[in-house]
């Protein structure tokens, strides 16, 4: 289980690279793999990838195959056990009662590459949200939203809108617009250090400007978050 | 502002490695400070150390030297932008108005190098708080504790408890004992992937058999985690 934090070769941690490097086989989502490919700890490794939707599949692939004596790296963006695929690989050899030696490698996750970009967001508590309601039920994805939005936590938006599923992100804005005011800084990073990166910073007010899709990561300031020479800054509460 | 992960020069990534190898000068809190010293991207560079509670003076010292064209790498451990120094550098280059060209590369959070060595406790909703009541007051704390419980979110506490500093840690329990079952998994680990590392996995009810020290990353369950194999998992939601 190897996370290779936002997709760039500088991003991977030495033992991520060294995981893929000693490979036999590599496991992950196709736009995953291709990202792997373009880095020099790829020479030629087999390679099994799949599209979205078909991850039991892949890990069940992956399990297999450690199961023959291969040295099997599964891949996934970020960090592997945030949403990612470290939690079904661990559930599928508890299903199957296939066991295979395991070890998780973290990597930066989104929400940290994202607050990276747009300056030093995450200094006070945080709490992360995917907006995501395939595998979890949107009430309980709004209650969460509301919780976090009435104790001041800073948000994290992981997954906010897809072509075809804007409800959750809309009914998500109007949770935020009761709790925090229209100034509330709030960032948009996808693909944060690739090619098409893309950073802007706005204000809660005018979120609805934006169209964030399934690769964005949005992160919504708590109260005391601001804007100083074109960074968030949330302060941790040091008297200067 | 260089975040370093957990500790080990394993977990570093390559954008940070080769910051601080072409550094002029290192800036950190000293335990910090130390761990870089054993790296093979430290090669004798100037180093200015000082100790907890120093914070502000340290950083004060990175920003002028950044203004005499030194190549300036000031260190924290995890994430830089988690707790970390990158929202005070910000801050003193604001309130002083001295600017430096800055990046902030970021590096494994505690929360998720503690997570990979538990399993994959943080395939849900996680909300992140730091239970020192130093910077943030008291009962601004204990309301996110109570709303991260309520809502169901997997909760991870930083600064979990200091040795003059045990009453928002028991308060903390008392909150979550109201919210969660008294089998619900909640995993310690301390020195991730260093030497002296410790990693266990109890549950809520034997909790306060355990005495976390600030250190240690504590990671409480969902209503849905469990332990299987030793592991903590928190399943996504896949039908399997």
């Amino acid at each position: 289980m190897v996370g290779i934090g936002p997709g760039g070769e500088e991003d991977l941690t030495g033992r991520a690279f060294h995981t893929i490097d000693d490979a036999d086989l590599l496991v992950g989502y196709t736009a995953y793999i291709n990202l792997v490919k373009e880095m020099s700890c790829y020479h030629g490794q087999e390679t099994y990838a799949t599209g979205m939707t078909r991850e039991v599949e892949r890990v069940q692939y992956a399990i297999e195959a450690a199961g023959r004596s291969l040295l099997v790296a599964v891949v996934s963006s970020g960090d592997a056990g945030v949403y990612g695929m470290a939690g079904l690989v661990l559930e599928v050899m508890e299903s199957s009662g296939q066991y295979a030696a395991l070890e998780v490698i973290p990597g930066i996750p989104a929400a940290n590459s994202a607050a990276a970009r747009l300056g030093a967001p995450l200094m006070q508590d945080y709490a992360t949200i995917s907006l995501s309601d395939l595998l979890t039920p949107l009430p309980d994805i709004l209650a969460r939203v509301e919780a976090a939005a009435a104790a001041d936590f800073v948000i994290v938006f992981y997954n906010p809108r897809g072509k075809n599923r804007k409800d959750p992100w809309d009914k998500a804005l109007s949770i935020l617009k009761k709790h925090r005011g229209p100034d509330t800084p709030v960032g948009l990073v996808s693909r944060a250090g690739r090619f098409g990166e893309s950073v802007k910073i706005t204000c809660l007010e005018h979120l609805d400007r934006h169209e964030p899709d399934m690769l964005t990561t949005v992160i919504v300031g708590n109260s005391r978050t601001r804007v100083a020479n074109g960074r968030m800054i949330t302060p941790r509460g040091y008297e200067l």
